[in-house]
């Protein structure tokens, strides 16, 4: 195996991508996006949601995309889960990684899962449990997620002390890591730097951080950038900035991973992502999802030749 | 006259903004868009551009538009140069500014003014003299604009020396500030922190320094955000994202003035401008400019209510 690189990419395509859209994207095609995420070296795929269908149709077939998902030993794959229920399918699934959503925004969080804040740190409580009861070798990752970290389209300005009460519940909870996702795509460099440091104060340094972003008001890549700043090595992104949540209104795609992974390569730093390969993948949405729905700079401008090197 | 803001942005849009088009803009239309522009307390506007009408048909109007632009005196309002005869013409006119660029790249410079950058240099000069041969109260200033300072689609990478060497000239010949721009919208906030730091250590930190950014690759506002963090107070931004360079193929339009300054008033930054007012700018481009022109992460997304006390 390579030496890992220098940020890691987590494509969100496959979920954070789809969940949003109306129209059922065939079973054939999410597979065929998930092969050619992982064969462009992609470490990391979201691949679903464990959601009921009447609630979320899309992942109807989420047992068959996972399914052929784990078939790729080269990537960690992972589901979202909203509840205990959700993450015993995920984890009879065999996902390697279970992200478990709870929202600094009471508000949101109850359009999310319907029930509270507190009710769902419990929630994940007995998630954790479920997965320390299972032999070693069998122990999906538990990652907490924290939705609107950075604001919400319900409730305005999010606090730093909400962010941080659910950070230290997952903490204690010991959470394998904690995602600070910008649900609604409102955060700034500014609230970037504010929150993660704050958020570092409360678990501590040994809490591996991940930022979630959505590109809302067109600082995505800049959020990113402060991220990586303030030590962030991790990012959720999706493909052709696809994105956006059915309980989040005014939600927008997901930062760009193409724009993001030539961004950081032409920094000198190392994604171990094939961007040829990766672009591949606008060619499988495009034939399933309207083109008002896709975006990305590299796909606009195409990837400038006289810069290829440097990719 | 109220404080100063804590950034200055420049409009660009009835200059960079029209000069890509293949439509002519109507003369009503360009004062209507610097009108609303000077409307929204925007404090300097590049106005339009001195080049020959066979060269750049947009501009063929451009002695009635300056007039007219030259009504306002709220702005500091300029104009582009090419060469000594347009800034003659400029003088003429009685701007406030003239802006004369000089590309880093050889190339880039034959392409866009057809001359070398040595004798362009040489036409600065004549521009300072013939500036400073006016009466004191009669004088515009006079800006060094650097083209393609962070690359160039037709020679791929610029040196930071290539850079430097434009920035000295410009420096020697007194220049009233330098303009670092990435006209083909290759830079990256590492390569902003790097040039911007050479050009510091070549000139001296007396020399006001902007950013003139374009967001081809979707890097643009984290570039703005790194040259923020460099000491940069002064960027040129386009409403609407328009821009281009008739001789710099692949380039994109400029950085959204609209999105950069909500992200700066929610970064705390004052920018003197009612976000408001500006995004009025929208109706009237719609008039004239096809759709696909017209950009703009607040404008496809719209000012999110519950976030408008930060506007």
């Amino acid at each position: 195996m390579a030496r890992a690189p220098d940020v890691h990419i987590c494509e969100v395509a496959p979920r954070d991508g789809l969940q949003n859209l109306d129209i059922f994207v065939p079973t054939e095609a999410k597979c065929a996006l998930i092969d050619t995420i992982a064969a462009a070296g992609v470490r990391e795929i979201d691949a679903g949601s464990f959601v009921p269908p009447k609630v979320v149709p899309q992942f109807a077939d989420v047992d068959a995309v996972m399914a052929h998902a784990l078939t790729h030993k080269s990537a960690t794959i992972g589901a979202l889960v909203p509840n205990p229920k959700g993450a015993e399918r995920a984890i009879a699934a065999g996902v390697n990684a279970v992200y478990f959503v709870i929202s600094a925004s009471e508000t949101h969080n109850r359009a999310n899962v319907r029930r509270s804040v507190d009710e769902q740190v419990e929630g994940f409580r007995a998630v954790r449990a479920a997965i320390d009861a299972r032999p070693v070798g069998q122990r999906p990752q538990l990652m907490g997620a924290i939705s609107t970290s950075f604001g919400c389209s319900l409730e305005g300005e999010v606090s730093e002390a909400a962010v941080c009460r659910v950070a230290r519940a997952f903490a204690e909870a010991r959470a394998d890591e904690i995602g600070l996702a910008d649900t609604v795509g409102y955060a700034t460099p500014k609230s970037i730097r504010q929150i993660v440091a704050a958020v570092q104060r409360e678990v501590g340094s040994q809490m591996t951080l991940r930022l979630h972003l959505h590109d809302t008001l067109g600082a995505g890549l800049a959020n990113a950038v402060a991220g990586l700043e303030a030590g962030i090595r991790r990012f959720d992104a999706a493909v052709s900035g696809l994105g956006g949540c059915p309980f989040a209104p005014g939600a927008r795609g997901n930062i760009v991973t193409e724009d993001l992974v030539f961004m950081l390569e032409r920094m000198g730093l190392s994604t171990g992502i094939d961007l040829d390969r990766l672009m591949q993948t606008r060619e499988i949405l495009a034939r399933h999802i309207p083109a008002k729905h896709l975006t990305g700079h590299l796909h606009e401008a195409g990837v400038p030749k006289v810069l290829r090197s440097a990719a």
